[in-house]
């Protein structure tokens, strides 16, 4: 099977991601191809980041994600294709698989880096604005058709990494960021819940705020309360059941949760 | 054929949809996936089942619905698979395929329930707050490629109905109740517009609006009249011409439409 | 292979483009499906010919690009299929392929209308307000399974077409037209940018701004300057590094933009 995986800043309204399937089904015509978002915010390679991190692991090995948050394109920015574990990874050098290299480590997996610098893989014109579909649509797409990576351009050894937040430990607890808030208002943090060696009687500080236990589901508590929970990618989440978290607590983002046992 | 639709309160950002699509791929790699919607507004159970009854019936027999808009996660709420007509159901049991239940009986069709019990069929680890990755999608996955709903399960006899309106007879007409807003701004009621007895002369009155006659299309009307249409369903709409109903008439939702014949 | 694109202006969430995707399985189970945008804005037919006219030429030959932005759905208002150069067009005919005209006439494609009027390639009940559930979506269909256009109707002679700006000559430049914006808030022009002569002493003059020189990339200027920059397309484009012209930018739509040579 041959399949791609799409996240971009793109949008929906503008048609930008449709012409990227034109572009693989014209190279890759039996590619099937799963949305993940379009909807990152313009130029926010962080969200972009958590957000790929969330999905990839859940696609077949040999899938290739081909992501596109790319404020430097036409600057000297490197195009790039990453092998890590089971997946391939095709988008610009600007930080935005960083989760996925702290997964490869933490992991142990294989990771291979190459630059895209084999023209004969990019479209004929390559447009200094959009290299997602002059560049990284058309290796993403040789990628799935079965052309070896190193067809595809040189090694690269050094690829750019975001400065994330991890979790600090204090002397009492942790010190936690908010990665991330969802749609559903949930505040997403960078604590994994099994750190927490008192689920029951944990206290969970934010803002003016303090929780006390770490529950279980979002059902056992009751609607409108605030609360802390393992969510389903095994990370500490603020919540307001049946409720967003995002309305109720000030300071969103930068806001530091104090984890305290 | 294997055909999985999918209908979800998750939106387009945070990549969840994404995650069915690679949960299922990796189960049924031969599946094909369509979106019908994932932005039903975050636990409203009533629109996705308005939403899903409008679309299901235009799939293939066989076609797999995978339904998750779903409050109750992580609590007792029984997550299900139904046969109902040509088609199946997979979601949690908390009313969102009431109106499935309704065209079933209305057509006399068989239906079938199970409860998902069979743990064999879910994700190795089962989360509290993401059962449309851990359990629905494998599910829907699991039939989609052939295994028997008896196998996924055991029988459950009593799902859960969500108590929707209908429309009242009155001595003269209609009590009619607005069951949903399209992104046209059009309104939507629960009657069928063929109980109407006199399209033509009929007064259709909501808040302090009165409407005289039911028209056979938008362009029967001026720009920015203010009509009742037979739909595409077959239901009294309430419509402007090129314009919306909803920025014109107050007091929705909760609205009662009065038809008098 | 078959291969059908979406563009229409049903948005996201009442499940519309689900269906049309259902309509299209049942008829053509092999056809794969790519959206454009259901994001284009209610009615609004240049908005949904520009967002075409960007994507449609990214795709293979034969492909079926079904649009569908229809205000005058149940009036005279004829249904369409087009073969334009390597693609079909199939959708109603009030201009909306008016910018595949232009491209047609530009590059001396043959061009080839059919009045969709053959209900045998209807689904068995047409309503008076979704044509693209019931006209167009079958029409497209049955094209990828390979029935001949000529089946699917009657000639017709005379298209439909939009009035759009074209840029004009001045004595020392062009006056030129926005014609869209993009969701970074880049806003695009009609004028290709090779017609400049002089790209890097060029002026550019919107409202009360003027911008010296085309930008040969967004990467060679600083965050937040207006930058005037050959895009994508390669037409002449507006936008703001790391930001959005529209933002900045006063009394589009509507604004005329000056090039001063």
């Amino acid at each position: 099977m041959s399949l791609i995986t799409l996240l971009t800043d793109f949008g929906s309204t503008d048609g930008f991601s449709g012409i990227l399937k034109g572009v693989i089904w014209s190279i890759c015509p039996e590619a099937k191809i799963a949305d993940i978002s379009h909807e990152i915010p313009p130029q926010d390679i962080r969200k972009g980041a958590y957000t790929l991190q969330r999905a990839y692991p859940y696609f077949p090995p040999g899938t290739v994600h081909l992501a596109v948050v790319d404020p430097g394109v036409g600057t000297e920015r490197r195009p790039l294709v990453a092998r890590l574990g089971d997946w391939f990874f095709v988008g610009p050098d600007n930080g935005l698989f960083t989760c996925v290299y702290e997964d490869a480590e933490a992991n142990l997996w294989n990771m291979e880096f190459i630059q895209l610098t084999n023209s004969r893989y990019f479209l004929p014109e390559v447009s200094t604005s959009f290299h997602g579909r002059d560049i990284f649509a058309p290796a993403a797409a040789h990628l799935a058709r079965g052309v070896s990576m190193s067809e595809l351009g040189t090694v690269l050894r050094d690829p750019v990494r975001l400065l994330l937040p991890h979790p600090e430990k204090t002397a009492n607890g942790w010190k936690v960021h908010i990665t991330d808030c969802d749609r559903f208002g949930n505040l997403l943090t960078d604590l994994p819940a099994a750190r927490v060696k008192s689920p029951a009687t944990v206290h969970v500080r934010l803002g003016n705020r303090e929780i006390v236990g770490i529950k279980t589901s979002y059902g056992t508590a009751s609607t409108g309360e605030l609360i802390a929970l393992c969510n389903s990618q095994g990370l500490l989440e603020i919540a307001v059941v049946n409720g967003s978290a995002a309305q109720v607590i000030d300071g969103i983002p930068g806001l530091i949760v104090e984890v305290v046992e």
